[in-house]
C-alpha cells in the first residue's frame, strides 16, 4: 500500500478545509451548486468566498479568500475568467496549497494570456482547470461538480476511476453510470490542463488502493512522452483503457476549439497506447464496458502471448448462443472444446431437457432453471479444457428463477475462472443484471458487447505476460 | 393502399376466432398463459381445448379442436411434440384455416418425422412453427406468446415489424424494445419455418401498410432464391434490415440444432443483402437503432449512389462533437460546411457566448439554451449546404429546457432534413429521449450508435437511387 499524502491528487481529494470562490446567493448558479453540495457531503470546514455577499445559505460569506481566518487549503473558483488569476494569487499568498478552477474562457477561446497569468501568479500552489466540470469522489464525499443532482446523477461507489479530458462528456458519463449502476471511485475532469495534467492525475490513480481499473477519455497531451511512460508503468498495476479522440482531421479540428489541445496523428497514438500496454476503446459504453469486466473478474488462462483463450457458451436461447459463437471466433479467441466426460456428467444431470444441446454452446434451451445452470457452469468450468465462461440468461422464459444470480457467483468464486454474462431485456431482467453486477458478475445486455468485454480479459492476461 | 385479406399474415393476424390447444388449468403452464392473453386482449372468441378439464378460468374447455360447435379460424398448438400432427388433422378437417405450433422437440432435435406427420395432415391449413415463442400486433391485440407479461413485457405500438427465426432472441427483444421504449407493429416467431416461411412473411409485411420498417434475424434459408427477390421487392417500398447470425463455421454448427437450418456462407450472404438492397446489422441494437431512425426519418439528399450527404453536428459538449465528427468521417459521410451568411446568423443571435464555436460542429458550450438551439438549428438547417443534421443534447447543463425538444420536432417538419440526436445521461436525460422519440426524433446514446444511424438514412437514400 502506498503512502498516504504522496501523490498530488491528496491536494484535490484529501484538504482539510475547502473555499468555494464564486459561492452565489442564487441556487442555481454553478458556485452555489458546488458550495451546496460540499457543505453537505465534505467532512471539513467549506467557506463560501463572494464580495457581494454577507451570508450564503445562513453561512458567513467572505469578500475574498485572503479574509478567510484559516486558510483554505483547497479553493474551487467559479468566476469570470478575467478575475480568475488576480483571485489565484491571493489564494497563493494566503497559504492556499491548491486550486480547482471551473470556470471557461481560457485558452480554448484563444485567450492563452490569461493561463499564463495564472501561472505566474500561483506560486507553490497546484492548479487543476480550467475549463472543467469538477472532481468527484465518490468515498470521501468531495464533489465539486457543477451541474445540479436531479439534472445530473452522482455514481454510486466502485472501483473504476475515470479521468476526461471533456467536462461534459465526463458529466453526461457521470449521470449514465449512476443510471446503469457502474461504480466509480474517482473522477477527475483535467480541462486545459494548465498545471496539472494526465500524467500528474494518472500517477496518483495508480498508487491510489481504491482504483481498480481507470478510464481515460482524451484528446490530446502536450507531454507525450511523459503520458506514454507513466501509462506503460501503470498498465503493470492496473488495467487502463483508453478513448482517444479527434482521431479524424476534422475532429482534431474540433479539439481545438474544445480544449485547445492537438491531437496528433491516430496512427501514432494507437501505436503508443498498444506499446504502452493499454486497451484502446473507441465509445463511451466501450470505455465502461471493459473497465467493468477488468476491475471485477481476472484474466483467464492464455499460454502466451500469441496463444488466445478458450471460451465456453452456456445459453438458454439458440439465437445468443449462435451470435456469441459468431463474436467469440470474429474477435479471435477459441470456443472451447468439453471433455467427453463432461457432457456425460451434463447429460446425467436430471431434469436437463432431451432437446438440450450440449456442446458449445451448451444450450439448456428455454425450459432452463438455475438447477440446470448450476449443473453445467460446474461441469463446464471443472474441464481443463475450458479458461473462461460466457454466460447467455434469458429472463423471460417462464422457469429460471432468481436463484442462478447465486449460481453464477458462487462458480465465479470456486473456480477463478472468468465469467461475463450476456441478458437482454425489460425490468425483470434488469434487477438480476444489477444482482449480477453486484456479485461482482459484470452483465452485458448484447452478444457483442459480452464477448467484446471477455476479449479485454484475454488482451489484458496477454499484455501481463510480457514481463 | 394494398387490399385486405390478401396477405398470409391475415390468416394469423385477423382470424375472426381462435382454439388455444393445450390451455391447462395451472395458470404458469405456456398454453394458459397464451389463453389468458388472448381472452383478454383478442375481440373475437377464443376457445380453450385441453381434454383433460372442463373448464378453464370459469369458461367451457373443449376437448379437441373437432368439438367446438363453430370451428376456430386460427388454432394455438402448445402441446407436447408427438401429438401435434393428430391434433392438425382434426383441425384441418374441422375447418380450421392455420396454426400456430409453439411446441418444440422437432427437427431442431433430429425429430424430423413428425415435421413431415404435420405436412401430411394439414391439408390446406396454413401453418407457423413449430418450435416458436409466437407472435404479436400491437394494433390488434393478437399476443400468442408464451412468456408470462411479468416476465417478459409486451412493446408500445409502433411501425417497426420484427422476423425473428429464434423465439428466445425474439422474445428478448421485444421485452428490452418496451423498456426503451421503441415500437413495434408485428412480430413473427419463424422458428423451424414448416410451412409459412421467412418469404411469406416478408411478403405479408411488404404490403402492411402498419409497417413502416421491417427487422429481420435470420439464421438460415430453404428458398435463397425466392428469399433474395422478395428482400429486393420489399426494399424498394420500405427499408429492411437484416441479421444474419451463423456467420463462422462454430456459429453455422449451432444453428443445426438450434433451427435446424442450413446457415451458408456468410460472404454469399453478405453479397446477398447488399444486391437485395437491405441494411445489414451485426448486433441487435444496431437492427433496431437503425429501424428506428428508418421508420421515422426521410433519406436525406444525395447526389448519386457514389456521393455521400453533408452532416452537421449541433451540440453542447465539445467532447460528443469530436467524437461525431471523427465518426463522421470514418463512417463515409462528409461534414457540412456552413456559408459565411449562417456563421453570421448564429453569432448575431443574443446570448450565444463568446466563447461558442460556430463551424461544425456548432459548439453551443454548457451554458447553452432552447433558444440557442433554436437559432443554431434553423439557421443550419436553412443551409443549402446542411443535408441532415446530428444534435447532441446533453440534459446535465444547467440552463438547457425541456423545450429544446419542441424546437427539434419542429425543426424536423419545417426543413423535411433528417435529424438523429444523440443524448446520454441518466433519469432526467431519459425523460427527455423519451419526449424526443415519441416526436418522430431517433435518439441515442453514444456518438457511435447515433452517426451509424444517420449513416443508415443516407445508405437507404443512395439504396433508394438504384433505380
Amino acid at each position: 500500500m502506498p503512502k498516504p499524502g504522496r501523490s498530488v491528487l491528496d491536494l484535490f481529494f484529501r484538504p482539510k478545509s475547502i473555499a468555494v470562490v464564486g459561492a452565489s446567493r442564487s441556487t442555481h448558479k454553478v458556485g452555489r451548486i458546488v458550495y451546496d453540495n460540499l457543505s453537505k457531503a465534505f467532512g471539513g470546514p467549506v467557506y463560501p468566498v463572494n464580495p457581494q455577499a454577507e451570508t450564503i445559505a445562513g453561512r458567513v460569506c467572505y469578500p475574498s479568500v485572503g479574509t478567510i481566518p484559516e486558510p483554505p487549503e483547497l479553493a474551487v473558483i467559479a468566476t469570470p475568467a478575467p478575475t480568475v488569476p488576480g483571485i489565484i494569487e491571493e489564494a497563493s499568498k494566503a497559504g492556499c496549497k491548491a486550486a480547482i478552477i471551473l470556470s471557461s474562457g481560457f485558452s480554448e477561446i484563444g485567450r492563452k494570456g490569461l493561463e499564463e497569468d495564472i501561472i505566474k501568479a500561483k506560486g507553490k500552489m497546484r492548479i487543476l482547470g480550467p475549463n472543467i466540470v469538477g472532481i468527484l469522489d465518490t468515498h470521501s464525499g468531495i464533489d465539486t461538480i457543477f451541474n445540479p443532482k436531479h439534472r445530473q446523477a452522482r455514481p454510486q461507489k466502485g472501483k473504476i476511476s475515470f479521468i476526461s479530458q471533456s467536462g461534459a462528456l465526463g458529466a453526461a458519463v457521470l449521470d449514465w453510470a449512476a443510471m446503469e449502476g457502474v461504480g466509480i471511485s474517482k473522477f477527475i475532469s483535467i480541462g486545459n490542463r494548465i498545471d496539472v495534467d494526465e500524467v500528474d492525475v494518472l500517477d496518483g490513480l495508480e498508487h491510489d488502493p481504491g482504483t481498480r481499473a481507470i478510464a481515460i477519455y482524451i484528446e490530446g497531451t502536450h507531454r507525450g512522452r511523459e503520458f506514454y511512460e507513466k501509462l506503460r508503468e501503470t498498465s503493470k498495476k492496473k488495467p487502463v483503457i483508453v478513448i482517444k479522440a479527434g482521431r479524424t482531421a476534422a475532429g482534431a479540428k474540433a479539439v481545438m476549439s474544445h480544449t485547445a489541445s492537438l491531437a496528433g496523428e491516430a496512427e501514432i497514438w494507437h501505436g503508443m497506447l498498444e506499446q504502452a500496454g493499454c486497451l484502446e476503446a473507441k465509445e463511451i459504453d466501450e470505455l465502461f464496458d471493459l473497465a467493468k469486466a477488468l476491475s471485477e473478474q481476472p484474466p483467464p488462462k492464455v499460454a502466451s502471448r500469441e496463444a488466445t483463450s478458450a471460451i465456453q457458451v452456456i445459453t438458454n436461447g439458440g439465437g445468443f448462443g449462435v451470435m456469441c459463437s459468431d463474436e467469440i471466433l470474429e474477435q479471435g479467441m477459441a470456443l472451447a472444446r468439453l471433455s467427453p466426460k463432461t457432457v456425460r456428467a451434463i447429460r446425467a444431470f436430471r431434469g436437463i431437457p432431451a432437446h438440450a444441446s450440449i456442446g458449445n454452446p451448451i444450450d439448456l434451451t428455454g425450459d432452463s432453471t438455475a438447477d440446470m445452470y448450476e449443473a453445467a457452469i460446474t461441469a463446464a468450468l471443472s474441464d481443463r479444457g475450458v479458461d473462461a465462461a460466457i454466460i447467455i440468461v434469458l429472463f423471460q422464459v417462464p422457469a429460471i428463477e432468481t436463484r442462478v444470480v447465486d449460481v453464477i457467483r458462487q462458480a465465479a468464486e470456486r473456480f477463478g475462472k472468468p465469467i461475463v454474462v450476456c441478458s437482454t431485456g425489460g425490468e425483470f431482467a434488469q434487477v438480476h443484471r444489477k444482482l449480477l453486477e453486484k456479485a461482482g458478475i459484470p452483465t452485458y445486455p448484447t452478444p457483442y458487447r459480452t464477448v467484446r468485454a471477455m476479449s479485454a480479459l484475454v488482451k489484458y492476461a496477454k499484455i501481463r505476460k510480457r514481463k
